[in-house]
């Protein structure tokens, strides 16, 4: 006898008049006056629920199935046969169910079967992939990596596992954890008392001071610079007290680092990439985004559709300026020639102005990280940010600066320092080549493939601060 | 024309006599007494080297091409021919030759054509992948985690991002890493004192004391619940102090975790597993293995299709003492009924004994985890290790413990409280299920895979005590 998931079933795998032996948990039950209950039975292996029909001769069926409730989970016997209804192709008519868990007072249980708000279900994150809801974002999730993992495969990059813990900070901004496995009362990580660090960090475990990094690039370069393509898809770390709906302590990020790729090279394979990965989601996750389509988002599938058949719009930083001077919009962060772009000018840019994904390239080297490449004009970096409607910038990424002098030069004015890149330096001293590469913020893209408007809703235990439940 | 790498030419993806540009690094150079330059150019698609053919007419042999040394990156403008030679098919003749980066002295460039130990590699291990090596073992680590998702796609497992940042200790073992952001002179963390972790967790950013995660599985635990089938493949840590050649403090754990699976049915699935990604290796992997049998491991290629071909041992933990017992070695550690096995009792078994993976099943339960599943002699746990010969324990797991009034029991046997595992219990208190899992570690099975001896050098940053460099 199959043991069979309810895809299975309701995908046709498994033929009709089959028996089976199937698992799972009551999403809801219903009482028809003959005596026969309905249960609808989920395992996560899809969105839609399988039918079951008990009828009153189980030998269980007045002691236990007609107090089935809500999230029990139980053990089906039974034959696939054809639907007599018309929400469903099949149901299976069981011949033995076996109750494995009930829930314990059910008057009080967290995940009914009624609606809750996405508010409501993050206090109870470790029930909350009961849902329909979390249950779409898991498998969206999931197929999303997938297919990230495939097509850089497919490019020929190979994954690199750049550390967590560092010594180094890639962005030279810090906002970042400090690690430490010290039980003295002595902070000896973390603070700013250069005496305490070089007195109590011998003794700690790494022996200096130790943090959560904030991106794998610079690691990932090294390996670039051997291996021509690379990538890292892990957990970053930023210790950022905004409690927005689009921040996270804990998050992950797709970092390809490529040799041999200019900057406008490294934005066509992120605009292919993109496109790429979100016709993945419109091919294999049809059934969870049309339930998001019903329930939360009308426009989701065209606005995918549009998304993968839309050229990005390309400009300049010097263009994204006037052209945000020109709107006459009152912003509330001034705009000149060197500003940095905020959100509220994001938005203007990709939402209102163009209504499309836009590229902003070339930005002014003040307001951007060392390593990013000096134009020819000394004033700008080769730097780009992608920008998606509804959620800003999703992708950043530049060309690396590739030579020593103008390395040193730019580590001098950001007051770090040769020896603490040492390292790095090398790179350029050894066999230097010209590479790009860009940063993909995972739950972000889960946001605009989604249309869920909180970032802690489409990761399985969100981290913010304050926010270190389960 | 074609911007090709080095694989697509000696595999044969790009036909003779093209004219095509390739970039890389030079491993070594030959001249001919006819002022002939042959240049091995390498990067990183594959193993093997192309041989670049550099005339003395080009018109910067002498001022530039003749200067080049190992390690130097360049553009190649050329043409693939037929080799004249017969160490390969095709060679490049080539139009042009740019060079891209000089080594800076090259008598001091860390890594020349020459051998170089491991331990020296390690101190460079920003250099290290432009080594054969390392190279090899980035590319078998790379298909070896592609290999892993797809297993577990095929297999219908939803991967889950399992928090790093966490507040519980899943193993109740310690050995964890505190993550703080409190810039004060006081330690919040990690102190014994809960005085002062009352006094100033509140001020740290997430108010309470903050780890980073030894294993995913309780998170896991909560998505199994729900979603019948997932797993997670993600980094995870522990504040080791062994310097051991097997210990990392961070290293990468492949967890699944199945819903209505038993312990008998999850060893199934790890042996399935572990003989479908090792097969993979030798279908896709060959030249790299070719070369580590050639340079580190005769016996490499014949072991892992040995372990493919072979069944795994299953032997009860008892019977596991009693095969001890009666070996009448000398062990270190005494070996009793309820004594742990340990790594020179794991190398007798699988080594001497079976010379073959073993699975030993049904651990005392003093010994193990709380949350493995009490058996009916009430002494056992459903618990399981596979140990392979060369590396030991490579794989734990066990079906978890369903039923909450036995959970309760072994939280307080283990002096944990319910109220730190409140979420974990709500599992068993609405709708639990029988459900089992298991851990990879990683990097062990790369050991496996490649015969390298030292951990460190199967992750490209390794960390550890007194270690966090790059």
């Amino acid at each position: 006898m199959y043991v069979v998931s309810v895809a299975d079933v309701l995908y046709g795998y498994v033929s009709k008049n089959t028996e089976i032996t199937i698992n799972g948990w009551i999403r809801t039950k219903r009482n028809s006056k003959a005596k026969i209950s309905f249960l609808d039975l989920y395992d996560g292996s899809c969105l839609a629920s399988l039918q079951i029909i008990a009828n009153h001769n189980l030998h269980n069926y007045s002691n236990e199935i007609s107090r089935v409730t809500s999230g029990c989970s139980v053990t089906i016997i039974g034959t696939i046969i054809e639907s007599l209804g018309t929400k469903q192709h099949v149901e299976v008519i069981a011949k033995n169910i076996t109750i494995l868990g009930w829930i314990e007072n059910p008057s009080t249980y967290p995940i009914t079967a009624k609606h809750h708000t996405m508010q409501y279900l993050r206090e109870v994150s470790h029930l909350r992939p009961r849902t329909n809801i979390i249950g779409i974002i898991s498998r969206v999730r999931d197929t999303l990596s997938h297919a990230i993992h495939k097509f850089m495969n497919k490019h020929k990059f190979i994954w690199i596992p750049t550390p967590i813990i560092t010594s180094s900070d890639t962005e030279g901004i810090g906002k970042m954890f400090c690690v430490s496995t010290e039980k003295t009362k002595k902070n000896i990580n973390c603070s700013k008392n250069e005496e305490k660090i070089k007195k109590y960090c011998p003794y700690d475990f790494f022996g200096k001071e130790a943090f959560l990094t904030v991106s794998g690039q610079l690691n990932a370069e090294a390996y670039a610079c051997a291996l021509s393509k690379v990538y890292t898809f892990g957990p970053t770390f930023r210790a950022e007290y905004s409690n927005t709906n689009r921040h996270l302590a804990e998050f992950w990020m797709v970092e390809p680092e490529a040799a041999f790729v200019n900057l406008n090279e490294i934005i066509i394979l992120a605009e292919s990439f993109l496109k790429n990965v979100i016709k993945t989601i419109l091919e294999k996750c049809s059934d969870d985004l049309k339930y998001i389509a019903n329930h939360i988002d009308s426009d989701i599938i065209s606005r995918l559709e549009n998304f993968i058949n839309t050229s990005f719009i390309h400009i300049e930083y010097t263009e994204a300026i006037n052209l945000l001077k020109k709107s006459h919009k009152k912003f509330k962060n001034s705009i000149y020639w060197g500003s940095d772009l905020f959100s509220e000018h994001e938005k203007y840019l990709s939402e209102k102005y163009f209504n499309a994904p836009v590229v902003i390239k070339n930005y002014p080297k003040k307001i951007k990280a060392f390593y990013m490449r000096l134009n020819k004009d000394n004033k700008t970096v080769a730097s780009m940010d992608i920008l998606v409607p509804g959620i800003g910038e999703i992708i950043g990424g530049s060309q690396r600066e590739e030579r020593l002098s103008n390395l040193d030069e730019r580590l001098r004015e950001n007051n770090l320092t040769q020896e603490n890149y040492w390292w790095y330096r090398d790179l350029r001293r050894y066999g230097t080549v010209p590479h790009s590469g860009f940063g993909l913020g995972l739950e972000r893209l889960i946001l605009y493939i989604t249309g869920v408007k909180n970032i802690r809703d489409v990761i399985p235990f969100p981290r913010s601060t304050k926010n270190i439940n389960f």
